[in-house]
């Protein structure tokens, strides 16, 4: 039973007495100020009801709260109001962003992506060989899958810097799951056959994630997280390029610093110095571009046009001094021809072959649907666009799938292709396009022109897209603005570059996870008084016009009150109360009579929570004060309500604002006292 | 740049067209009330500024931050205002809970804990056997566990219900891992050796969590949790008490559901029709005792000597009608003796036998240590006391450790043997060690007198203690009162019957930690709307009375803005503005103005929120909305201080009150018409 205040007022000193009191206490230091009950502004008008929210089914709260969670973005908004025809039109403008961009394509934005296409074309024929040999496949899948998926991603991506082609991660764990069980020594055909199985199931999780709505998963990637994980990301690839740099041709698997060093410095004998100076003057060329770009926004054109020149010039360079060059890593000869289908090469016999083959595709799949998004959601945020995550996996899901079945492995949005296209100034997804095309006319007819492209060339302009994506200003801004997050981005960072890119990620949202845990585990509880004059109640600390009102401590949690919190909550509170007694000992102030809890923060409540509001009820009854809550929130009010706790506090417990309650029960204790 | 109240005035309808609206409004329907600016009550004081927190230094707010989450009890605050005696008194009790209640220790008290003492003593000698076999080791060793980590228990715990003693899951886990590499049959001694470092290892373990303080990790089983965990396993154990009650002699040495009743049924022909009546006579009249006792509490005795009357009259009952139940299983001969040392047999000799025993004893430790302290909290909280997990995880580590030194294998509070402590009527840890003591007596004398001691009494004993504890009624109060919380209880449940212990446990926190982590990700938005005449703004939704404020839209989020939903914050709230406008267009009401985002209840922000908060900012500016924030709590306030991205709001952008920000933008458009 909730004591009445009449009660409270009986044991407390004479009002009189109390008036006394505050007269002595105005003429003390602005410090102590306290305000007592006679002071506070009466409200002209009733005293409000707190209500609980119109009644809704649990079918229908359900229904609401997986609607927020899987259509928050309440996708079919934009079809209503409109007549059939333009509701097909918007349709097919949402499953094609392509009909977004294309029918407002003009000649300047072809300009830019045709620049930007063509250079990364120039990337992806070393890539692809490269990539294809790290997954066990021969040199040519490597330059289909820069073919089919990027036209592909160009028709139902929705990131405009995006570009397409296999990654050096999927890659090596697709060669290391499936050599568990295949050879592709000794079974080349049922190792390529599995290696298309495990893309089309790669395809096809990554689309089923998407269809389904799962796409707030990839939330969980913080700005924090993505900025460690892209500098980590940028040191590793630009290490892989010191094969290039230094002209060496033993060169690890492995994509850790330690390793990667540790190889580098083991066959120094294989260093070239030439080699390093031509990657070198060209490193340095290409990043004066970048600079002279940054700081005169109007000769943009110089870094967006220097990698293919850098290209250009010395592939000439090689071809014209062919004797002085004899010894340079070149791309070298490629055979012609283009992707033949392979539908009929998925694997599809019941058995360990086919299990493993899943696996590998979840495996792979997620791993480069989280660098594809990731990489995506970066340059979005660069310039200032959105990425819809759902439609992104299924554009991302239907390429792979597609892909399996013309010949390619993999693919995704990858970090290096996709910065040197955002730095040569892309503007929509037609630069894929254009690589595709330049891809093409390349796997036809221009395989003999790339014969003598040295592989330093290519080393230094990924180099130079990455090195500028190191974000160090971030960093210091999340030191400034939060420490765990700060700790997060470190995590992701040291965890690509040491361990890998998928266990860096996985310690980075765990951090970030945590963080939202802790700041639930221990929340904020600040104790609130009145600015004088007026209804505005606020915390005593933080603002000095505040003053204490005399008999009550008045509560302010800043947080649901969870199982994770309640006991820390409980003893808080307590605490609260015991300092403030003794506070009051110590001034010889009123005796404290009424605890007020601001619940006007609690966002949520739980049955632990509940449990200690009616323990905190008790334990405060014990020592004869009353505990009152103000502005419970609508689901907290609903769970409060379905407890029967509300039952406890009926009488006078429960007040709208912190003013009303003061008023009221101020009011009360005089009207009791003769 | 803000756009300032000034230029959105002169873009709007003039202040004429505006009042003639509100006119006419004023005529509709309740429905769709709005007040205009000019019936708002103005303030009749000034604007106040939203403050920042006293400055305080990175260090020291790590220090305040650290202090919350390892000394949130204030553990010292009970030495302050003490002479040195008192401070010494004080802080051996601290230490040695002993003598927080035997100092006021009474005859009462101890007829209680005698009858539970001895009670559990009549269980512990089966249970000890019973385990010490589960875990490869003599029978001996299970009763030597038996007394004297009771006694260390009772002098440091703080739970008074717990009795202490091996638990099924460590000892079957202990001799799983250890089977690894040594064969118990052929190396007895070393194995013997290394379950005693291995318990050493726990010992320390549990120790170490206790002295850094990480007792709140155990916060995270939430009473849900529990109440599955405690279903769950009171079930497994009346399960395991088949063995006793059908009389078999194979049994299996798995605990979960479906195996355990697959090996009943596989040997039916093992089943006793004389011991299962018997079994069940023994259940009925127990069962029948506690409903006695629990319908007339003055009659609590008989409950509490029933078991003790049940081994007691089954003993003489066997022992008198020898002949009669020759085939009944009984306890039977055992060795006599006490604990002899065993800190020689320690093994700490560098090599793979170390790192097994420390693995076996972190694992174990962390199993009996969950067990100890979800039992603990379960009677704590039915008896409403409270129980500090870092002096737990102390007192259960160096029972341990000590234990380790006296040929005793792991221990913790054991869920049947409390809940049979608890059933008897124990009061203080003094039950403990009556136990120790009739342990004791029995090791050195009374082996004998339990020689016809029938084990199917002490399965009906076990099984009549853990079926109360099966608490229907609380899940039903989850359904009601969260559903989340439902799915976390029975995934506890589920996980305990049919996979295990620790993963049933695991899940159910992994619900409870989604369950934190959902609420921020998909948080409530509301709609303010005023109560007319008062400064009061509340949920249109919520409140009847409430009215639209024209020209606002006034917004609360109801969660900290995070990474994990700021893209979905943004985007609702480009919603609700995006539904707020369409409403205005159908109801022609005046155009919206200024959107209000009240951050009462938003009680922390990191990177990827300020982002949002920017960029909010500027979108709504495209639409020509001002935007403003009210009353951010400290930290917040700070984190967008240290972003600079108030600079952004500084003209007219941040208010204290909602009624602030709505009186002083209105007023100001009203000035600025002419």
């Amino acid at each position: 039973m909730v004591e009445s205040p009449k009660q409270l007022a009986q044991e407390s000193p004479s009002a009189n007495n109390f008036n006394n009191n505050s007269e002595e206490l105005d003429n003390k230091s602005a410090d102590s100020i306290i305000i007592t009950t006679e002071t506070i502004p009466k409200p002209p008008y009733e005293i409000h009801k707190v209500c609980l929210p119109p009644y809704t089914t649990t079918v229908r709260k359900l229904k609401h709260r997986l609607f927020e969670i899987f259509f928050s973005d309440d996708p079919l908004s934009i079809f209503r109001n409109h007549s059939f025809c333009r509701k097909v039109d918007l349709g097919v403008r949402c499953v094609f962003p392509v009909f977004q961009w294309l029918p407002s394509y003009n000649f300047k934005l072809f300009g830019s992506d045709l620049i930007s296409g063509i250079t990364i074309a120039s990337l992806a024929i070393p890539q692809g060989i490269n990539y294809a040999s790290l997954a066990n496949l021969p040199p040519k899948i490597g330059l289909y899958s820069s073919f089919v998926p990027p036209l592909i991603y160009s028709v139902l991506g929705s990131s405009r810097h995006l570009a397409v082609g296999p990654t050096s991660s999927a890659s090596l764990v697709m060669a290391m799951m499936l050599s568990q069980m295949v050879s592709f020594i000794n079974e080349p055909v049922l190792h390529l056959k599995l290696t298309f199985t495990a893309t089309f199931f790669a395809g096809l999780f990554q689309a089923s994630l998407g269809l389904f709505r799962l796409g707030f998963i990839l939330d969980f990637l913080s700005k924090a997280t993505l900025t460690g994980f892209m500098a980590g990301v940028s040191i590793i690839v630009s290490l892989q390029q010191l094969k290039g740099l230094l002209g060496m041709t033993h060169f690890t698997n492995q994509m850790q610093v330690v390793p990667v060093l540790t190889s580098v410095f083991r066959h120094r004998q294989e260093w070239s110095a030439k080699i390093f100076i031509m990657g070198i003057i060209f490193l340095v060329l290409l990043l004066t571009a970048k600079q002279i770009s940054k700081k005169k926004p109007k000769l943009f054109w110089i870094s967006a046009a220097a990698p293919l020149i850098s290209v250009v010039v010395s592939t000439l360079l090689v071809f014209l001094l062919k004797s002085k060059f004899e010894d340079v890593p070149k791309i070298g000869w490629l055979q012609k021809g283009l992707n033949p289908p392979s539908s009929n090469m998925l694997y599809f016999k019941h058995g360990p072959y086919l299990s493993l083959a899943i696996e590998t595709g979840i495996v792979t799949g997620i791993l480069s649907l989280t660098e594809g998004i990731a990489v995506g959601r970066t340059f979005a945020s660069q310039q200032n666009y959105q990425i819809d995550g759902n439609k992104e996996m299924i554009a991302i899901g239907v390429m792979n799938i597609v892909g399996s079945c013309c010949s390619c492995f993999v693919t995704t949005g990858t970090f290096s292709r996709s910065a040197v296209n955002y730095n040569a100034g892309a503007k929509t997804a037609f630069s894929n396009v254009v690589m595709a095309l330049a891809v093409l006319v390349t796997l036809l007819f221009l395989m003999p022109l790339f014969h003598y492209t040295p592989n330093v060339t290519l080393a230094a302009i990924i180099i130079a897209a990455v090195v500028g994506l190191v974000d160090y200003k971030t960093v210091i801004n999340l030191w400034k603005l939060d420490k765990l997050d700060f700790l997060a981005c470190w995590c992701s960072f040291l965890g690509v570059l040491f361990i890998s890119v998928q266990i860096g990620l996985a310690i980075a949202v765990g951090v970030s996870v945590f963080k939202i845990i802790l700041h639930v585990t221990r929340p904020n509880t600040v104790v609130l008084g009145n600015i004088p004059g007026t209804h505005i109640y606020q915390s005593l600390h933080r603002y000095e016009n505040t003053t204490r009102v005399s008999s009550f401590l008045i509560l302010s949690i800043e947080s649901p009150i969870f199982f994770a919190n309640s006991t820390y909550l409980q003893e808080r509170i307590l605490r609260w109360v015991r300092e403030e007694e003794e506070r009051i000992i110590e001034d010889t102030e009123e005796r404290l009579k009424c605890v007020i809890l601001d619940m006007t923060a609690v966002t949520a409540i739980d049955g632990s929570g509940i449990d200690i509001i009616s323990e905190l009820r008790e334990k405060l009854e014990k020592k004869a004060l009353q505990f009152v809550l103000v502005n419970p929130l609508g689901n907290v009010m609903e769970t409060l309500q379905c407890s029967k706790v509300l039952d406890l506090f009926q009488f006078k417990g429960l007040y709208l604002t912190v003013e009303e309650a003061v008023a009221d029960i101020s009011s009360y204790w005089e009207h009791s006292i003769p």
